[in-house]
């Protein structure tokens, strides 16, 4: 058996983005995001989908961080400010921790602490449990 | 000059995701991307941040498809199926053209038809005008 | 044993706001109200609660008119258009029937067939059966 | 000329649902509400509009504690726990002060203080400037 932290590995596409998780814990969850050229879109700044991809990653891991798998239902991201280079740092809580439709927070900041985005997001659990032993 | 559709080209994350800009008009674009493994998490199911780069592609062509140089604001993403190969396709209609803030709805579907997902958009048109000259 | 829009009428808060279910059938639905000057808010323009109101009976007549309860999980409303009088009309779609989270799309729009406002919700459909028999 | 607080009390809707605006401050408003059988939905429970309005009316307090008029452009509401009677509060704050399309929270809370729903929203700042004078 693995980890949830090992197991959240083979999301390729995310490990592809260099989305790094630092932290999981019951109920909280921080991975974090070099922005390189390779994230950058058409106007120079860092794609919503590389941070919505970080943020995936951060609610993945705590939404899961109970026994049972857990998706991402709806996912509500605003962007607050553009970056384009240096570390974004993914911060997700579950805010309510239902049974069945969780409801997780994720806030997205820069090297320097400001907020960038934020995300909110209902999961919903499935009945299957997941192939883990412990969290890290 | 460029078109539009030549500028997004240099949306380097949405490229490396495979994600191509079909066709681009005044009020509506299509994108699509072919779910690839390196798209999966680790469920085995197309990652959500992979169907938020094509979707947002999809936004910005649609956004873009006026003079102004417009961001995603806000974006609202429900999964409805998950999808693990073949190609997504993207639809991206304006549903309120505002001067500043427009408002757009984006359909992802998978090579049946089906809806697979739902965005819905508000962008913020900066004032500076794009550099471009025609759309495709 | 009532019909679903003999039982919707027990939603006092929407009965209050005046507004009134036009149509409910399996999978669509459609309400209105009409904006009197006790809708409105400090600027003179229709509360955004009391379009939400009409929009969450629209969601809750689509939502319910299947078998099992079916209550609000996520709403997402985008406003487009102020509106100070005339009636406004709400046309609710089921877009996705999951049997646990369904996922329904609201447009509002004024007498003139214009769209002033569009509602996205998450539904989260209980084990209750509804006590109620037909739908109209 | 009159306070924001006072401008406020013109909110006919929110006035004749009972909302009372308590506490605003620069970036921060707190409002309250008594669910009472008048805001009871068919499920007997406290109807999302009312909620909604509940937040609105808190929204709108930090959203022009600024100088310029604010509208809500888009609101997301995440229904945590139903409550069907006694006081629910709303702490509303300004997450990002963009002078354009400021972002700001919604926590509504019973008189426990356990979290009962969760509005984010993005205004949007038109060119007029509020005739206030003061915000309390």
């Amino acid at each position: 058996m693995q980890t949830l932290k090992e197991l959240l590995k083979n999301d390729i596409f995310a490990a592809r983005a260099g989305v790094e998780l630092l932290v999981v814990e019951p109920g909280y969850a921080r991975a974090r995001m070099e922005v390189t050229p390779e994230h950058l879109n058409a106007g120079g700044v860092c794609q919503g989908g590389a941070l919505f991809t970080l943020a995936d990653l951060a609610f993945a891991a705590v939404a899961n961080s109970r026994k049972n798998l857990t998706l991402s239902l709806n996912a509500n991201m605003t962007f607050l400010r553009a970056v384009s280079s240096g570390f974004v740092y993914a911060d997700a809580r579950e805010v309510y921790p239902h049974r069945r439709v969780p409801f997780i927070e994720v806030r997205l900041s820069d090297e320097k602490g400001e907020l960038i985005a934020m995300m909110t997001s209902s999961g919903y659990r499935k009945n299957d449990a997941l192939p883990v032993d412990g969290l890290m």
